[in-house]
């Protein structure tokens, strides 16, 4: 579910809102390794034009990934109620090893990630008025779900987690699931040079960046020995991977940078909160 | 989807809430002659008492109709935004002729419907401030959706919708689905003994129980050749089933009693409007 004024900015174009939320709902099947089948959707009927533009931008949407609407509801809710966007998507997991999931890292194994960090939260902050770049304010409205990098990484074993309430949260959650401890190398978190000429590439800068939510990227395990193939996979998929960590005996979260141990920031991530 | 103030009221018990979630996806599957697999949900996080009696009652629910939760998300909404409550049913339609639907209609069926009719719509008058007894606003708000008599159906053939806006407005959907016209006989629509003590069984209150939504019945059609088999797969499924009408060559809907042709009330359903 998206939420206006939680997930989405009210003052967001219809047909991104439409875009996110196929795209979080991708994001999902991708970190399971599945390959789309299709979706069914839950709407909020409000304003006319608003609607007609949501409409127009979902079709848009639906064709660009290739997946079907197969059905949903729309609903009328009272006038002054934030818009509640539903959608459920159904996926096919391989034959070859069945999904992946966020519990199946293990100590010893290197912890990557897809893309670039923190994007979006530079985006989201373009949103509300800052000045910045647009290409940061289209990875905040359209996110990318990494579905051919999810399905390609199947047959390599491993955790896979999508990076939504922030890269540290989700690092976290991935490791707890797993019955492990995570360590990430700050320095190695992969930035856009967009977001670098946006916040820097300092300390605060990185952590901010590792912090943000809704990059929707895969952070995903992998033994050693498949470093390799996960870069292959990665290259087939025309995306970038870095390795910015592992996964050790234990439980939590550790951070470094080249200088030595960072002390956690105090909000690894961002959970939604009511505002 | 159900919306707080829209398809259910604030002031209904959160296990209530919880059950009608759940009962009105089951109902939709009901309406397909499929068997339930699972479901997820999507809940906006709130008041925390609310919550927890909420989440109490789907466990009971759940448990009444041994269907699992199979996954879902929660989300924060802005503080004075009206509740939305997302479901999406999973079932299984049968190998014996795969699920029905409401344009499986032939002109010179017979149309059937299950239970009574009206009494949700009672139950709302009820739950609103006006006296009446507790089995209506039960009715209203603890609804029993007929996934037996939908699958015991799935071998007659004819359509089958659920009737969730009303008797009226759901039959003009299935006959237009089906490519038909509908004809009603206004006397033989079901009234619960309740119903006729709290509202009357003349053709305005007659007319009011057709019109008002939330009953979750289910309204099929038959050929007259099948009706025996029609009692007895009710009879099998615990259900009371009438036959109210039957369809014809043409489209649109007519209504008549024992003394002739009645005009289509003004209203003939409840499509719920923004409030």
């Amino acid at each position: 579910m998206i939420v206006e004024g939680v997930h989405y900015l009210a003052s967001d174009p219809p047909a991104d809102v439409a875009w996110k939320l196929l795209a979080v709902n991708l994001s999902d099947l991708a970190s399971a390794s599945a390959n789309p089948l299709g979706v069914v959707a839950g709407y909020c009927l409000g304003d006319d034009s608003w609607d007609r533009a949501f409409v127009a931008g979902l079709h848009d949407a639906l064709a660009h990934f290739d997946v079907p609407l197969l059905g949903g509801d729309t609903v009328h809710i009272p006038s002054g109620s934030a818009r509640v966007l539903a959608m459920t998507a159904f996926g096919e997991a391989s034959d070859r090893g069945g999904a992946r999931g966020r519990d199946d890292g293990i100590p010893g194994e290197d912890i990557w990630v897809s893309g670039t960090i923190g994007d979006a939260g530079a985006g989201l902050a373009i949103a509300m008025g800052r000045e910045g770049p647009d290409s940061l304010l289209e990875r905040y409205r359209r996110p990318t779900p990494r579905l051919e990098l999810g399905h390609g990484l199947r047959v390599l074993g491993g955790a896979i987690i999508d990076v939504s309430d922030g890269l540290l949260i989700d690092a976290t959650r991935l490791a707890e699931a797993s019955d492990a401890a995570i360590v990430i190398d700050v320095d190695a978190v992969p930035l856009s040079h967009d977001y670098v000429g946006f916040a820097g590439d300092d300390r605060e800068a990185r952590l901010r960046a590792a912090t943000s939510g809704d990059d929707y990227e895969l952070l995903f395990s992998a033994t050693p020995d498949v470093g390799t193939d996960v870069l292959r996979y990665a290259e087939k998929a025309g995306v970038r991977v870095t390795r910015i960590g592992y996964l050790e005996q234990g439980c939590g979260l550790r951070l470094h940078d080249a200088a030595g141990p960072i002390p956690l920031p105090e909000r690894l991530g961002y959970e939604h909160a009511p505002s």
